[in-house]
């Protein structure tokens, strides 16, 4: 199966601790890199992790609190110093594109490669970004400032044809690509051969879900129906479920709950607040909803 | 003798390592903080460190390059979440204020306290900050921009009195701040007692000079004269003596060469690039000129 993989960079809320970092993470859709999140120190996680610095193109920014975009700048400065010459995408709610713009002016003059700002509306679910094999869709959630969620979603891929079926019925080279698309075949003496009896089906789609930060929200699960992974906002257990419902953050109940409506195959639990000084607290909470549910940590590298 | 430590929380260069962070250091003079420079994830390093955050009050930014200065807006903003009320100053180069203010507009409304921006120019050497017991200089540097180093200087005292000395020749109470200021004393019977029969004699004015970043910079020599400790950028070996004059920093020769003709007790070298993985070759390197040399790494507390 093709490479897609997602490593956390860092997995603490919102001012930092001795054990975590502040939100980031790369993930990796058949050695395409793409960022999501990049609170400060970023890029020194990045240097210690086995992710490819230059390689990451895409960095998504979900909402403009720091711990979720002060290392944005850091990053760009660094491949400046670094030599980039490929253009670099940030995807950002529109607000941070003056601001960005005003500081990089100030402070990353000569900058040998574009900065593509591509702006969106944390309010809509949008398709945001598209390639061959995968769309990216923001997933409006439920937080103090407009904040988004991103999809990440491979692209539905043809059936694999059979060679040996399409040859015992004499299929023609050039009509492989319809047969591979759904369609059936004809043979010369008029016998309908129908596509499943030449193809194998195409793998699963494989999906991943980045839900942070939101209050419990239930108007996201139709978006990430499904997902083979949500990662999503635990900043509390369900003990502080009034600071998280002041905080417009989660509880691992919430969590677990959103995992379970979703028809998810997994959880994964992130943006821990510093209060837990064991985090198995907020693990066996979800687990007695969604069992399939584990905890992010820096380094931690999960395939899909 | 009274508190004067300084704890490196990131010693090196431009681009992150895995090995060190980026520039920042805290000076604790008798229990109070500053900080000089303030890279991306200095916050994150103060969390580990013994330091206490909240009782920084002071933060020096030598210049406006990255590494020196994108952990700023993190430690505003979690000063902010950490609910701080006291004022924080910030002595930079003037140019800073604008964008600065910018940012916090953005990013940190409704902080309750006072950020004071006290703006200096990096060019001339002037005394920008005093207290009771403390004074700190700019020292003009030789880099790529503007760029200040800073020399950190307890205040003279006065001499100690000598309670036995002072009782026996009858001294009266209210006459005391006077003789420890330096002045003599005339008995009833017209007998002058000189100062120094009726005082011990106060400490040593320690100092510390922040020399980051540079090049071999001999004009700045009689404002750190006699220092107790230099902090001298050392992002280069001799060998690379040519990317250190291209890049406006200095090799380990040249911090040595600075501290010999400072008359300096000490020398710390710091700003390490990472091309070096041992980095016993700079000390090695400036010990043949200056022999009471030391390394800077992240969390190593020195005290004068």
């Amino acid at each position: 199966m093709e490479k897609f993989e997602i490593t956390i960079l860092g997995c603490g809320s919102a001012t930092p601790s001795p054990k975590h970092y502040t939100s980031s993470q790369v993930v990796d859709i058949r050695g395409k890199l793409f960022m999501v999140d990049c609170g400060e120190g970023t890029q020194i996680q990045l240097r210690r992790s086995r992710v490819a610095f230059a390689r990451i193109n895409h960095i998504f920014i979900s909402h403009l609190h720091g711990d979720h975009c002060f290392g944005l700048l850091g990053m760009i400065s660094s491949f400046g110093l670094l030599g980039r010459t490929a253009p670099l995408y940030i995807h950002a709610p529109a607000e941070l594109e003056p601001m960005l713009q005003q500081e990089m002016d100030f402070y990353c003059r000569d900058l040998e490669f574009q900065v593509e700002f591509q702006g969106f509306d944390p309010a809509l679910s949008a398709q945001i970004y598209q390639d061959r094999s995968l769309t990216v869709t923001t997933i409006p959630l439920k937080h103090r400032v407009p904040c988004a969620g991103f999809l990440f979603r491979e692209n539905p891929t043809a059936d694999h044809l059979d060679r040996a079926a399409a040859d015992f019925y004499g299929v023609p080279q050039w009509d492989y690509a319809r047969i591979k698309e759904g369609g059936d075949f004809i043979t010369a003496q008029g016998e309908v051969i129908p596509h499943d009896r030449l193809t194998t089906p195409a793998g699963p789609v494989r999906s991943y879900a980045y839900c942070c930060d939101t209050a419990y929200n239930p108007k996201m699960v139709p978006i990430i129906k499904g997902a083979d992974l949500i990662y999503h906002d635990c900043t509390y257990a369900a003990c502080d479920a009034d600071r998280a419902k002041k905080h417009f953050h989660s509880t691992a109940t919430d969590a677990a709950r959103t995992a379970l409506d979703a028809g998810a195959a997994r959880l994964m639990l992130g943006h821990f607040s510093a209060r837990y000084p064991d985090e198995t607290i907020l693990l066996d909470e979800a687990c007695q909803i969604f069992s399939n549910t584990l905890l992010a940590k820096e380094n931690l590298t999960v395939s899909i």
